[in-house]
């Protein structure tokens, strides 16, 4: 824990700019005086596209390296065609910097409303892998745009990749009270990727005789986010599982208006990337109506990550007093990050 | 429609002898006297592999050639290897019979159990694909065992295999109330598959002016379902995105002892098969807990194709009936397959 945090700002698009703001509010009110914060705010995302063809200039990958970590807001703009700024901006990110550990925490706050009847106990972890799996990048097409087009998509798996990412997620599992580990893929069918991951999980398992371990496949694993959430701990999946099945948890636990994430590099070698999972949102982007609450939560898990526990837990205290005092009138993003803001500086 | 139904019959594994024995049960019932059925068992799956090594032997595909339809059951066995008769059987049937049309309704019927609050009115269809995407069994491992293994897993999508497909998903929208199509895939990652998904939907929707159309990413989709399922009327997507979202889709509409589904080719150039979205359920096979309906219902979907639809609308209006005068008491497999032929059959 360094008593000074340097830290690189990427607004992005949409609510972006909005959600940011309130976190850096309650990241600046929950640090102890004697712990200097720099920030540097990083234009990047759709307007910059329009305005220069440019994603993420080598130049700024490069300057982006030198920050203890990063908060980024969303990005993605229905002005920009679908996947320009996510690859060439997000992924790009989180491949370069190796955030092999995309950490999604979901919990059912109290008072907050979730679609499923019964309000079942909720308070798991995904750890979803960050920089193989179809998300490489890796495929291509063939006659494009004729009626004999063949479009490939190539799923990359190493065992140095799987090995690292369930190596962390037992160690998690270890560390929390149930000591639960769930691995969710779909070797039934994806047999060469689905029987790597298991093997790997089952041999590295044998480190860690504490951790009670599952395997669910994909499809099977949707079925108990809605019928038994809260059967699950620590689950660890692949890049394209962990996207879809975070949605769906944020979705169960009260919305995507919660949902924090961080992509981690456990070595330091390169910063780790906070943000929430929502999207930029550009409907409702400029109306005070975005909820801070998922960067805030982010803030939260950067905290974490740079060893400033009490304080990350601070926040995730706040937020749970906060859910639990709230009466249902609505209130403004400023609102929510004045309101948070105050709970954690008190 | 012809007036005789030459079908094949596969039971399979685990509850799969018993929930077949009620669809023919009601298929029985429900059929015209002067229809003649004609049926033939294989004996396929678990304890066959055990016994001969085989899963699906050529003399025995020839054989499946020759019918109007197969009833399935259910395949898999935790004796046997994860993958072995998924692949060996399973989808090779539904890849040697060209079943492009993975067709799977999800309804809320009266009466059942959703884990979802304020119960909302569901009901829609998943075209899913059938013979593509990451299901080919393309893809291999290098070095496997090894720390320095590889494990690819090569989704192939082929303009010719996604206009089929998105065609066949028009078409049912456009002859439903609503007319809504809504395609999901992941354009913004899976950018070679996705682009071209969604540039033959773009193209083929301007032959259905009438039909509303709506993409999401998958991940989206998720929340959705959960949030706001009566938004979806007709949606189609890719093969896995299809696995998932019907098993999302079948617990969010009471549970997968309800969910049926047809794998059809509808040039009937080849049988097309009809089995329960469920698995074969070894925890509970032959003690009679095992919900037929689901086999019913494909059943149902079985005389539609073949050109039955007064008594696929019977079968449907009968489970309709069934679930809504249903008093919450624990009825066996056999008595909910009597309760059923006997409306079907009044
Ligand atoms: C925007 C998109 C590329 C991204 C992903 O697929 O990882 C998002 O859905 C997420 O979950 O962070
Ligand atoms: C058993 C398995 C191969 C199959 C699939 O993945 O298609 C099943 O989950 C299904 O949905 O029919």
């Amino acid at each position: 824990m360094s008593t000074s945090i340097n830290l690189a700002v990427i607004p992005g698009d949409g609510i972006g700019q909005e959600v940011v703001a309130q976190g850096l509010k309650v990241l600046t009110a929950v640090l102890p005086q004697d712990v200097k914060l720099e920030t540097r705010q990083y234009d990047l995302g759709a307007q910059r596209w329009h305005r220069t063809g440019e994603t993420l200039p080598d130049a700024e990958l490069e300057a982006l390296k030198h920050h203890d970590a990063i908060l980024l807001g969303a990005i993605g703009d229905p002005s920009v065609p679908s996947g320009v700024l996510e690859r060439g901006l997000l992924l790009k990110l989180r491949f370069a910097f190796d955030h092999f550990i995309n950490l999604r925490p979901s919990k059912l706050f109290p008072n907050t409303a979730t679609p499923l009847a019964g309000r079942p106990d909720i308070d798991f972890v995904v750890v979803r892998e960050g920089t193989e799996g179809p998300y490489t990048g890796n495929g291509g097409s063939l006659r494009t745009g004729t009626p004999a087009e063949v479009a490939t998509e190539v799923s990359i798996n190493t065992a140095y990749g799987v090995e690292r990412v369930v190596r962390d997620a037992y160690e998690r599992a270890n560390s929390r009270p149930r000591k639960k580990l769930t691995l969710v893929h779909k070797n039934n069918v994806l047999v060469y990727a689905g029987h790597m991951w298991k093997n790997i999980f089952d041999k590295v398992g044998q480190e860690y005789p504490e951790v009670t371990t599952d395997y669910l496949h994909v499809d099977a694993a949707t079925i108990f986010f809605v019928t038994q959430p809260e059967r699950f701990d620590v689950i660890v999946t692949d890049n394209l599982f962990g996207d879809i099945l975070t949605d769906l948890a944020a979705a169960v636990t009260g919305g995507i208006g919660l949902a924090a994430s961080g992509n981690i590099n456990p070595t330091g070698a390169f910063p780790s990337m906070f943000e929430p999972v929502h999207g930029s949102a550009p409907d409702i982007a400029g109306t005070g109506k975005a909820d801070p609450t998922a960067t805030i939560l982010s803030v939260a898990l950067l905290l974490r990550h740079l060893g400033y526990e009490a304080e990350a837990v601070r926040i995730e205290d706040a937020v749970s007093a906060d859910l639990a005092e709230r009466d249902g009138t609505f209130r403004s993003t400023d609102a929510i990050g004045d309101a948070l803001a105050a709970r954690v500086a008190g």
